[in-house]
């Protein structure tokens, strides 16, 4: 992910990646063995982080006392780390943006099942993924349902050949509606990941999940 | 639709039937010969017009001198036809709902999908219905493609077994939004038509659409 | 589904209705009491029994030791059944056809799907019916998974607005198939029965399920 | 897709890569400058070709005539070039193996398609691809349509976001059934390629398509 967000950073006319931190390359001359020693080199706007859940929240720490505008798109994060993140950036000069999913179809998707959900009356979620997916349901298919109104059944389906994809189905009198994501790969969330980055800078305090973002709300 | 209308109307517990007409029924002891005289026989508070596009325009007018609420869910009104309607619901004391499709599930994919192009960089429409089916596009599906940003191509598949189906597919970066939906049967307007009927005395002149019912827009 | 055999064979140039029997009729001068009745008064060639598991053994008993070839599409006759009524079919003049699923696209995707398990490493079958569906699973489900090489997973669900619906879906490397029938009513059935009545005669013996009949094997 | 190949073979406990030929490589220690150096340097059972439209008739030539079975993924021969191939495998040692798809999934999708439409009266295929594919229809669906009875129409997709797809829908009375193949990537092709070089050396002659080692017909 780091490297994608790197790649995609770089490409965006009006943005310049300032550098690239990596704790597997500390020493290397490419990259910086540590987010402090990073920030304290550079002075960066912004910092991604895509890194693991142990290191996250101090690397979230670190960028907004150093005044650097954060996104966030490691999962782990708990509920009292939101908080004190939110603290400083509700304090400081520096904000936060943290999602849990930057591809903007399934945002789309969460946001459209909820909506949906308040005008039909069942609805059940079917998510499928590769069989490498230890884990189920998925976090989107979760966090979907807690979207919805009413019990939303899900369903998890581990295969080879699928990649991350779900389905919502809502059932009403004579009629479905269904809304599917079809997600070939984690660069899917890497316009989300840019939006996140030109945003952020004008957005006071924490921003949670892409969603203000791209429906201004 | 108008038998269906009387079911959908008569099984609400706050609703009552008060009278159907049906021109093919003239001088039936059941139904009403005609508009006119069903309006003054009664005093009903919303009138629901599934008829035709040769009568539903002197049917709306009727109602709304005769200070009755009207819904209509037959097409083929003009622009003319709806301003005039629309005229006449804004200095009177009844008001009129005009909608092209009372499926909440279509409302809610149109909806969607205008949503969703805003943030998705392309889009294609596909309408499936059953083979006797003779005009295409579809309405719904013309409808869908012009409340999207830019040029959205729409397909048609006519085949026996089809029903009424639209699938909007939107591709983006490394992911695809679909967005369908799936209709048994008119039967599917029921829901809709029951909202405008309890939604139209509250809502004064004229209301385009089931869309401000649902949304509150 | 009596009706609508009575339709879908009356509809054939080639066919003519011999008579209907209706146990819910019985007395009445448009049908017949009782099937001994029936086949004493008229000398149908095929009977079709699209009855009750209570009453279907009786029924095409009556039939073969009356020479009349049957045709079965009702559900829940025992093995020990299908065994005396193959006996029967063996040692006399008429043959007989039972098939749990007449659905020309049914049959097919059950084939299919069996075919395709053989070269493909893993499926999941996902079964989708009305919410008025009280068993889970399918039988039909149940009999495609029992085709399939391999475990195969079964999932139902159950939402108003849908009718009768079966996806296949087998995983490969970095490619998935899935095969997947949509039936709008039992009307489905119709083309199958015809296909079976004009097929029976010239089939000695006990038929089991449509496939023979499509496939010639 | 050499490389593919080249790992796929790699990792069959039965098999090993006697050699590999890349002219981009020519000269390159690890690889082999061109096909008659690299057949006279080892002795291989079997030749895969997946080259360019201009490369493959010089190659597989080559292999027949030094007694190396070949299989041949790559498109463009022309009639009289496969007839030549068929020549030489007939009156010489070795045989060959020509599919213009060795996807497994989507050779049961066309053989499935073509089998389906014997059996249901109309059909429509939709292939949807991603927007960098030029041409359309794509030359799986215009084989696809070529093995299935009737007229059945192509519609061609091109959005980002997906990969290679195709849909066969078929209707029938009150019925439809959907074939669908998805790909990821051309990776797909690789237990068909294992397949097709386990079988080559038991095919006497040459072998067209992938169907006759699934299928044993």
């Amino acid at each position: 992910m780091g490297r994608a967000v790197v790649d995609a950073v770089g490409a965006e006319p009006d943005m310049r990646v300032a550098m690239a931190v990596d704790p597997i390359l500390a020493g290397d001359p490419d990259g910086y063995p540590d987010v402090a020693s990073a920030l304290a080199a550079g002075r960066p706007q912004v910092m991604v982080d895509f890194t693991i859940p142990q290191a996250v929240f101090a690397n979230a720490r670190a960028a907004l006392e150093a005044g650097v505008h954060v996104v966030v798109g490691t999962t782990g994060l708990t509920d009292a780390q939101v908080d004190e993140l939110r603290a400083l950036a509700e304090s400081g000069p520096a904000n936060a943006l943290i999602a849990p999913n930057f591809a903007v179809g399934a945002v789309l998707m969460m946001r459209f099942a909820a909506e949906a959900a308040r005008h039909m009356p069942r609805a059940e979620i079917i998510e499928l993924h590769h069989d490498g997916k230890l884990d189920a349901p998925s976090g989107t298919a979760i966090r979907t349902a807690g979207l919805m109104e009413g019990e939303v059944p899900i369903h998890s389906v581990r295969l080879p050949g699928l990649v991350a994809h779900q389905e919502v189905i809502l059932g009403g009198h004579d009629e479905t509606l269904t809304i599917r994501h079809d997600s070939l790969s984690r660069e899917s969330f890497m316009p989300g990941v840019v939006l996140a980055v030109r945003a952020v800078a004008s957005r006071p305090g924490l921003t949670l999940g892409l969603e203000p973002v791209l429906f201004g709300d």
